[in-house]
């Protein structure tokens, strides 16, 4: 019904998460009204994020070098590593700015569900990294039961060398207890703190 | 923060319509997990649909040839022009599979606030396409207060060559009445049919 080449373009941006036909092809009309300088930008983009990003060896974040920025970075402080499921989760802790230490991404989560165990994830080379001066570990996973459970894997495997933390479960900043669900309203008990 | 090439591509998915930056960002971590043969896919049909798809000559719908595939089909009703603002309206009325008449695509509405004039529309070109055999115009416009006025313009211009026609108002199919507004109730009173 479409001419091919619009019809193939449609069929390609259902590659995108969540993006049915009817986006597809919202899509697709938009680009034919775009400067071509544009759209030529885009494919370009396209290729060369897919062919430049790769793994940080070591913490495996998302680099387009060998070893990433922030593992390269002498006044960050080398003896905090924070772990998270993905990168998307470590950038969303940098734009935080205020978590000054090293990442480590785990590329997943322990989970029986989709058959994830531990040596499916980075997890022998965050051992390796435990070796050089790293006083603390700080797991910030999912408060899920995937991330719990690969939080309590975490903290049995690593606890004797060295401290193992996790962020503090509660109220989200600006949420109503109306809004809030038991467990997060336990955790919120749980962890309540004295005022002062 | 994100790695340069990273940054680049979800900058350029911000032009797709309704996509912010978290959206580009799922987007551009997404494409980072898919097949490069699917990418390059992406990449290429995006530059070939900017590159093929023009606008028909007769009727100005989206083709990849000179003169579009329904404007050139000989089965169709050559004298039955339905007129859509732009070519996607045109293809979901393909959709439907009923009409098999020609199209005719303004490339807009009549728009006092958008500053869009009838000279800016592609009315002259509807007017030359009339002194073939046409008989009749079916105007398949929004039910939009600019739809309305580019109706009206439309149909006293051109009545006097031909029969001017237009879609029908009344309640979506699967409608309640309860969620219709008041004005498609009316027009829903008004277009009442006898039941036979």
């Amino acid at each position: 019904m479409y001419p091919k080449s619009l019809e193939k373009l449609i069929e390609s941006f259902r590659i995108l998460p969540g993006v049915g036909q009817k986006t597809a092809e919202r899509y697709a009309m938009h680009i034919l009204d775009q400067d071509l300088s544009r759209v030529d930008e885009l494919s370009v983009n396209l290729k060369e994020a897919k062919d430049k990003i790769k793994e940080c060896e070591v913490c495996h974040n998302l680099t387009d070098q060998t070893i990433c920025d922030i593992c390269t970075d002498d006044y960050r402080d080398q003896s905090m590593i924070c772990v998270v499921s993905n990168a998307k989760e470590a950038f969303s802790i940098e734009r935080m700015g205020e978590y000054n230490g090293l990442y480590h991404v785990l590329g997943g989560l322990i989970s029986t569900k989709k058959g994830t165990l531990p040596e499916d994830l980075n997890i022998e080379s965050l051992n390796n990294r435990l070796k050089n001066d790293v006083s603390e570990v700080i797991l910030a996973l999912n408060a899920t039961v995937e991330g719990e459970i690969t939080s309590l894997y975490l903290s049995k495997k690593f606890g004797e060398q060295c401290k193992v933390s996790r962020l503090a479960f509660g109220l989200p900043i600006g949420g109503h207890l109306d809004y809030a669900d038991e467990m997060t309203l336990m955790k919120a008990f749980e962890g309540r703190n004295k005022m002062e």
